[in-house]
């Protein structure tokens, strides 16, 4: 098809299936996204070894990357059936409401139409075709187009057909889910009016550049993009006595997936005093890994020779660097050292590097780290702290602890920040460059990015949507505010 | 103070005053918020004739908004206290879990940081310096640096006054609020990293072009921006039987403040063999209003001309305009009339008009109300349709309600948009240009456009935030994921 139509029947037809989609039993939808995840999980045989050869992924990562993606799949299934999700909030009428004479007023969350998925590379299955951002739309109740990921396009095709399919049997509505390629497409779709919502994970750079379009075009529209983090970790003396594995772990959470995780630990603060070990002997013992594609490969290279060459920079373990006659590059982890003074000074050492490459921090006082956190790191999808019963009872990391929650979207007090459970208290999504909004992509709050709320007032109830009516068919959450309770807070004005 | 040293100081205020604020009780945040509406009450003698000079609005309209704005205070007084604005979840750990073992994961919304809020022209209560925008930022626990509107700079500074006292006498920490002046203070604060989000009420032009400065920053942040609406309204044969005295209704709502409200109807659109009645007697008896100011007199008058002048338009009742000594203009509404096909011809007509003036359009076939509102009107505030319950029952509605939900934060099916009421169930914003996002400026839904989710992963209780720990002080409603629960849809499976 010539671009121009391609891209005119893809969105034409996403706004025809979004009607039909909205409105749709919230069990019948949610039965249709389990059949997805049947249906991935019993083609996982043929699907995995197309990952491995298009991404360099290892067999076990993906293999528990697909449970991931199919459980996450039935998780918002769970939670569309169960109707809190809606949000219902019913105010009956009331003359004598105190702000002024209240009509009835019935509110639920609404699905906000087509939206445009733009793919990872990283997660072939958890943030790819039919990954995270697409599940919480599906489960929202909105179509999805979805670009495809350059990285993986057989597996993505693939991937797209067992999701058509799947959707046709639990019989859903056509063109519910369809797929496109090409960088030029994605942006012309997110161009498109029909197009009510963008959801992305990447770089930094493309993020950006995605984000001010959905922001600048004629109507602009939400845009939830997962761009940059480099995760700081801080460990007190304390931490490294109480885990002496500290080390070893943080190397491992490095090295996973070959760093090539939005959640890779790009920053150990370690004070001063405390003795590593050979962290190149222990990272001599990780196998190489391929990086996922050449542009990747080169980028991390060149990255990593940069900040090699950084002066004040010492090199731990300096890991390998092989390519092979694609170009391909395979990698071991690379762990360099700076002091914190040199760090304050080197502007250049804080852009995320992404694949196995991490800077142990040298510092001297604990309580400069609350300062020097806020001042270097002030957008993270995550940030570490590792101490010790005396170190928190002492107080003196509590405005470090403070710092972090202000810029991160999650903060550890123990493990790694690498694999993201998904869950209801999961926040995958901090201040800017971590996300484009402060929303979680991961977690089933995520379903929420892709919902509006809308008001119905004096309505009959014959025309209402299910979930707000009297007799409440599919049974949903509903909160209410009768006529007359409404001026409660006389006892909070006896308090003071 | 010179400007830089202005920004400079206020931004570093409102900085130093959030992790304070922040971690405020509740409890004491809601007796503040009571306190500054005991103080409104307590000035409104003094306060609203200063209202009137300045914005040329009536007393008893006044009267009300300074009891809405109030009353709207301790209702989010009450939200706070009560605690479930704070969504908290908590995931105890479970190595069995099914989409991978999960580490003890506690999250709950806290306050995004400072924000910037540009006050709006004709609500000098309700939308303005303590009005619905503060309320929830202060309500979310975020320091407010309040854009006074230039229409009232009296009212501002006093009312401003009032709350910064109260603020104090209530015990909460300094710079918690603070007001400036100035359309070049205000962008340069809103381009300040101290300042995480912005609001505004207002038109779209203004609107937009700080909604771009929010999002094209540095570091991007939220801008939640309330801008502009033409609220259409369809009424069927049936309901003109029904309500004898819908005409006049409508033609109040148009009236009410001189029709400078952003739920205005700008559109009623009329069965063809439906009798209007003698509209220009109707509107003659609406007595001259004042309009906010000179500019926005200035924009009315011309915009009138316009829409008058355009070749197919029907003047129904032309109206009174007058100016006095200093230019502003005192009016009486204008009602003209157009036929749907003029109307689909002539896009110039579709643009907002701020003031007294709406526009009947007359219809052949209800059926060709869906298809027309979802070219002409693609994102409203409110959408009205007033019909009868055979109309409900015949399904001929069935597609317009779809596209007006599709479309309008709010759809009424009785009565008329203008009057918001300050509720749970309020949703006062939709799809652009009625909101830069989709999120509510008025109702408690609105607390959380200041709120972010964070997550605390395996976190000694001592160092959670008070609503995550177990033993729960402030009593607030926690949703708890038990170990070992996780796999419930089972039962969702047998269900095809």
């Amino acid at each position: 098809m010539e671009q121009q139509t391609l891209i005119e029947t893809t969105a034409e037809r996403a706004a025809t299936a979004a009607g039909q989609f909205a409105g749709t039993n919230p069990r019948r939808r949610a039965q249709a996204l389990v059949r997805i995840a049947d249906a991935l999980d019993s083609n996982a045989a043929e699907l995995i070894p197309i990952a491995m050869r298009e991404t360099g992924l290892g067999e076990a990562r993906l293999q528990g990357e697909v449970r991931r993606t199919s459980n996450q799949l039935r998780l918002f299934a769970e939670v569309i059936v169960e109707g809190a999700y809606l949000d219902v909030r019913i105010d009956d009428a009331d003359p004598e409401y105190v702000v002024g004479p209240r009509p009835e007023l019935r509110r639920m969350l609404q699905p906000v139409g087509p939206v445009l998925n733009f793919a990872a590379s990283n997660f072939p299955f958890a943030f790819s075709v039919v990954g995270g951002d697409t599940a919480a739309a599906l489960a929202a109740g909105c179509p999805v187009i979805l670009k495809a990921h350059s990285g993986h396009p057989e597996l993505s095709q693939r991937t797209a057909q067992i999701v058509v399919e799947s959707l046709a049997a639990a019989g859903m509505p056509d063109n519910v889910f369809q797929i496109v390629a090409g960088q030029e497409v994605g942006v012309e779709l997110l161009r498109d009016k029909r197009i009510r919502a963008g959801s992305f994970t990447g770089s930094t750079l493309v993020g950006r550049i995605l984000a001010e379009i959905a922001a600048t075009r004629e109507q602009p529209i939400p845009f939830y993009g997962e761009l940059g983090s480099v995760n700081p970790a801080y460990a007190t003396v304390g931490a490294f006595e109480l885990d002496p594995e500290l080390v070893k772990g943080f190397l491992a959470s490095v090295a996973g997936s070959a760093g090539q995780l939005c959640t890779k630990p790009g920053f150990l603060f370690v004070p001063a005093q405390v003795a590593l070990g050979d962290v190149a002997a222990a990272v001599g013992a990780v196998a190489p890994h391929r990086l996922l594609n050449v542009n990747i490969g080169r980028a991390f290279v060149g990255r990593r020779s940069e900040v090699i060459e950084t002066p004040g920079v010492t090199v731990l373990a300096e890991g390998s660097v092989w390519s092979d006659e694609h170009d391909q590059q395979f990698v071991t982890p690379t762990v360099v050292e700076v002091s914190l003074d040199e760090l304050l000074n080197t502007e250049t050492l804080l852009e995320e590097c992404f694949g196995p490459l991490s800077i142990v921090v040298r510092y001297e006082d604990v309580s400069d780290l609350a300062g020097v956190h806020r001042r270097l790191f002030p957008g993270n999808l995550t940030s570490t702290v590792r101490a010790t019963e005396s170190d928190w009872a002492s107080g003196q990391l509590t405005e470090l602890i403070s710092a972090l929650a202000e810029t991160s979207g999650r903060v550890l007090f123990d493990g790694w920040p690498t694999g993201v459970s998904v869950t209801n208290a999961m926040q995958h999504g901090g201040p800017f460059p971590a996300t484009t909004t402060d929303a979680t992509s991961v977690g089933t709050a995520a379903i929420g990015r892709f919902l509006r709320g809308v008001t119905y007032q004096s309505a009959p109830n014959a025309v209402l949507p299910k979930p707000l009516r009297d007799d409440n068919p599919w049974n949903v959450p509903q909160r209410r505010s009768v006529a007359g309770l409404s001026a409660t807070w006389g006892t909070l004005q006896g308090t003071y």
